[in-house]
């Protein structure tokens, strides 16, 4: 039949992008989307030749694909990579995914960081959830965001890879429209990083997350699917839902509200400005006069 | 039960507002609801004393509403209000609409203009709709919006009011966020008017439609409750059934949703300026060379 073999060539077709009509077989499916990821760094200037860059890689399929084209541009661009990987402490959960991440840096030769909650905050996740009312999302998000900056700084990196992709960014954007949270709707898009803050890159920003999977999978890339047992924002749930419904019925959505969001971006740059301060505790960048990993943190720690 | 009764008295209550916990019994909703439209219209600077207020009236729940509520100010500030109704052309559909804004009208001592769609452009809409491969929906919203804007002018209104509620407001709100329409998203919060644009008002814009559909009720308004034979407006549909889930788990989300966008609208302002132009042909404000209703009714003229 012919209307299963690849667009572009005699192959069978293994993937169909809705939004456009292409048909892949599996190589032009990588090739797609390797030039793809390669067109979205260009296109937002991500990477400079010779600088350090820090992947955060969790042993996901997200963040082990960035890995994976980051390390195929390396030679070329003169990349330093570092892997920098977090072990926020959750039982059960994150020693296989470390795991996993280990071999796969090992495989490409980039040498990998690990930096725990429990070192650095004297709490595993885990423990922090027993001894507080909030949710593990809370903690988690706060802790491994500033974590992974203190890594990215102490290695001396000019830029942090993320592996978020097109449905975590458009996620985030319609989250921020429905709360009408205008602070972290700026904050999304705008990184123009700091003395502080090492500049965050999100290589897969426009790859559906079905895309990413795919290419995990077809690249033999060893990922881990498990969910975080915590896994339970159910905001984000509902939010994830209801925009994959949407796509559903209106293929190529998700990239409407993204582009549409870009477009935004550029009129909301004068907010920016009274959007940053510097913690009065730590002296990271803070919304507030206290950053949110010095509130918590004094949360977990008995008063005297 | 002590539950059923109204929050502020010992009448028993007709509704129980989500979002606030609050119940009311019927005066004290209606009580409640013209407060908070009237606080509405004054929050935004909507009338002035002595205007001349042109009233959009379909005969449904909201316009009718609208002009209950303005009526009742009309006094007090010296307003003068004109009640204005497109008659579009829709067999079996308008004419029992237009009869019963007629008898509300002449019930307030309001005088009502009548203009139809085959009187001033030649074509109702049922003829456009067999004449043309479009929606009727797209002729309607143009031509319509054209009609009141030029019936506010004859009339030598101040201001035009609407019947937008407030799921009205938040469904085109994200339909333009999920679009990416950055053109619309401006146009649809920033009002400025100009020589040819009557400004227009919209006092029910905080009011979800529930509560309009119940004061209505309560006030013994004769508001018709029936939908156009032409609404399929398929992803209007999706996105009010979606926010409307939305509401049902978050209640207030639709509160977030204006809030968010108002506080996005101070910063789109300087993206106005280059919106509007001239129409070529009959000199209405236009965002493109030539305004949509004069590029419709030339579909609509067979060439000689």
């Amino acid at each position: 039949m012919a209307n299963i073999t690849c667009s572009l060539c005699d192959e069978r077709a293994c993937y169909l992008r809705r939004y456009s009509g292409q048909r892949f077989c599996r190589r032009h499916f990588i090739e797609y989307f390797e030039k793809k990821v390669k067109q979205t760094m260009l296109r937002y200037r991500m990477l400079e030749r010779g600088e350090r860059i820090g992947v955060a890689v969790s042993g996901g399929k997200d963040s082990l694909s960035t890995l994976n084209i980051l390390s195929k541009l390396a030679e070329k661009l003169d990349l330093d990579l570092h892997a920098i990987l977090i072990d926020e402490g959750i039982a059960n959960y994150r020693a296989a995914t470390i795991k996993q991440a280990k071999r796969f840096c090992e495989e490409l030769g980039v040498p990998l960081t690990t930096l725990s909650f429990k070192e650095r905050f004297g709490t595993a996740l885990d423990e922090a959830v027993k001894l507080s009312q909030r949710n593990a999302c809370t903690f988690c998000g706060v802790f491994r965001r500033k974590l992974l900056n203190d890594a990215a700084r102490e290695l001396g990196c000019d830029k942090l890879a993320t592996g978020h992709n097109l449905d975590d960014e458009v996620q985030a954007i319609v989250m921020n429209y429905l709360r009408g949270d205008l602070e972290r709707l700026v904050r999304l898009g705008i990184d123009a990083g700091s003395e502080q803050l090492v500049p965050r890159i999100k290589p897969l920003m426009e790859m559906p997350e079905k895309e990413v999977a795919l290419y995990a999978l077809l690249s033999g890339i060893p990922a881990s699917f498990e969910e975080c047992p915590y896994a339970q924002d159910s905001f984000r749930t509902e939010v994830r839902a209801m925009i994959n419904r949407l796509e559903e019925s209106n293929p190529g959505i998700k990239f409407s509200i993204l582009r549409g969001y870009q477009k935004l971006l550029p009129y909301l740059k004068s907010y920016q400005a009274k959007a940053l301060r510097s913690c009065a505790t730590c002296g990271a960048p803070s919304s507030g006069e206290r950053c949110k990993a010095c509130m918590l943190l004094e949360e977990l720690t008995p008063s005297a």
